[in-house]
């Protein structure tokens, strides 16, 4: 669909009076028309969303983008995304959903600013016919190329392509987990003592908490920490990798929310730094309040659940 | 308007089918209710844009963001942000509107992402009702505490609270010239030799323009370039200042389409190292191509105009 289409269909939209046209509609130079939204009702002028909502719904596969509505559409997935950001979105800048998980991109570090997973005990469990074996690492062209990252990037750099949804999450079909391989769901990561143990040892945590609670909830996202230097001054600094500058995150962080099974909310926040870890550190080590998470990532956490209606928080009643 | 009655709100509006009622409403923490936007319309299911959009229309004061959909509310300043965004959006991240100018603010960094005007004979020309020195610094309101930057974080630095979108563009009413006082709109930056100087120039260079051409649409903003070190390898490296680590960004972009008379558009685009310039140095030395300003923020600018349209792109034909 290019601008054009998209300009022309807000304006038949708007003068037709239609709202609901965007499902699943998927635009990467998201437009605006700005003077087409608006419905004279009479008394004032309203605006009924002429823009082109961010693809929050529908599954935006890379490869093949959703098509604008018609009629004759597939059914997006709708369910299975209000499944999975039951609690709120922690940000709103270029959302994409695929089938099992959401993920909002920066274009400008060209690292998510954070993925969400909703993990129950079929998602994660071992399904014969899912194997993370027969899937690529792909860029993600749902991405402009301008701010896409490519296999180019990481290669030689000594980084990992470090999974954000972990493809483990991922099992009740090949194809969730193939989606898990898009670039867009990767970070540069610290190999060894890191993506491939301490960081991994976590995501083992958070399936394994499949086992006690019915649903966990799943956020995670780099984080761009400042450290103060000589000069007493606090600084910013982290590695750009390839042509496309992919930003090497300092830390990472994962938020989780667990549903008990008698309905209450329990939450668990993590922070570890992009490098090789001890073995023997437990987890419980990376524990920060989620509010620091949130005032250094830009974000808002489940911010549909009130903090102290959390029965607990990294283990305390908050 | 509390997240309970956004929910409520989307709620009634899912189930009587209506589209339209989000004209200025305006939502820090915004909501979605990810379930309820949607209409069966019988062989598929169409979103119609249950979520609070970003409050890109009408005017958002940050003392008093603009109250949910009334029937009796005051129409909201439609036509002049599509005025002023007539050649698309950079990006679609925490738009805030005011009366003469549109911001995306940048929750990571608290300083935007970029802030966009319109230049006019008229906005730029001086009018003794108006008066800078009537204005204060004050913070943002509308945007969430964790991620707002206040003077005291400025206090001490060792930087000026530079404006992105100048107070000098907004001559016509006090109001106007006000709004650009707002903290959301100020970078950290160096202020002899740059703010006060070299910055300076460039800004009344645009407002200039003006005598030349009847419409100037400007876009500013920050960048955080990397830089190679001893190592060879390339890194982002950047200040943060006071308690709530405002980002000092390392250089700051402008980018200019000015229609002429004859209705054709030109381009300029321009990168400023945030530091002590040297008065001799012609303007023309920090132009650079757009594209290169795109991908290192991450923005896509004036994209509802194709670049080879343009009949000059710093005065050369593209």
């Amino acid at each position: 669909m290019n601008s054009k289409n998209v300009m022309s269909r807000l304006l038949v939209l708007s003068s037709v009076g239609l709202g609901g046209y965007l499902t699943g509609s998927y635009i990467e130079r998201r437009k605006l028309a700005p003077m087409s939204g608006y419905v004279n009702t009479g008394k004032t002028k309203e605006l009924f969303c002429s823009k082109p909502a961010l693809p929050i719904f529908g599954t935006v596969s890379a490869a093949t983008p959703v098509p604008a509505v018609s009629p004759t559409s597939a059914p997006v997935n709708v369910s299975r995304v209000g499944q999975i950001m039951k609690y709120g979105f922690p940000g709103m800048d270029n959302i994409r959903s695929f089938d099992d998980y959401v993920l909002s991109y920066d274009r400008r570090t060209r690292v998510a600013h954070w993925v969400f997973e909703h993990l129950t005990p079929d998602t994660v469990k071992h399904n014969d016919g899912v194997d993370r074996a027969k899937c690529d690492f792909k860029p993600d062209e749902s991405v402009h190329p301008f701010f896409r990252s490519l296999n180019t990037d990481y290669k030689g750099s000594g980084f990992d392509r470090g999974h954000l949804a972990a493809a483990g999450n991922h099992r009740i079909q090949q194809k969730h987990c193939d989606q898990t391989f898009f670039l867009s769901n990767m970070a540069p990561q610290v190999g060894v003592g890191f993506n491939r143990d301490k960081w991994n040892h976590l995501e083992r945590y958070v399936r394994k908490l499949t086992k006690q609670y019915p649903n966990v909830y799943c956020c995670t996202g780099p984080l761009y920490l400042p450290h103060r230097e000589g000069d007493g001054k606090l600084y910013v600094k982290y590695q750009v990798i390839g042509t496309n500058n992919v930003a090497v995150p300092t830390h990472f962080f994962k938020v989780l929310v667990m549903e008990t099974t008698d309905g209450r909310l329990e939450m668990e926040s993590y922070v570890l730094p992009n490098q090789k870890i001890d073995d023997g550190t437990p987890l419980t080590m990376f524990q920060v309040p989620p509010e620091t998470i949130e005032r250094a990532a830009g974000l808002l956490f489940f911010d549909n659940v009130a903090r102290n209606k959390l029965s607990k928080i990294n283990g305390k009643k908050p």
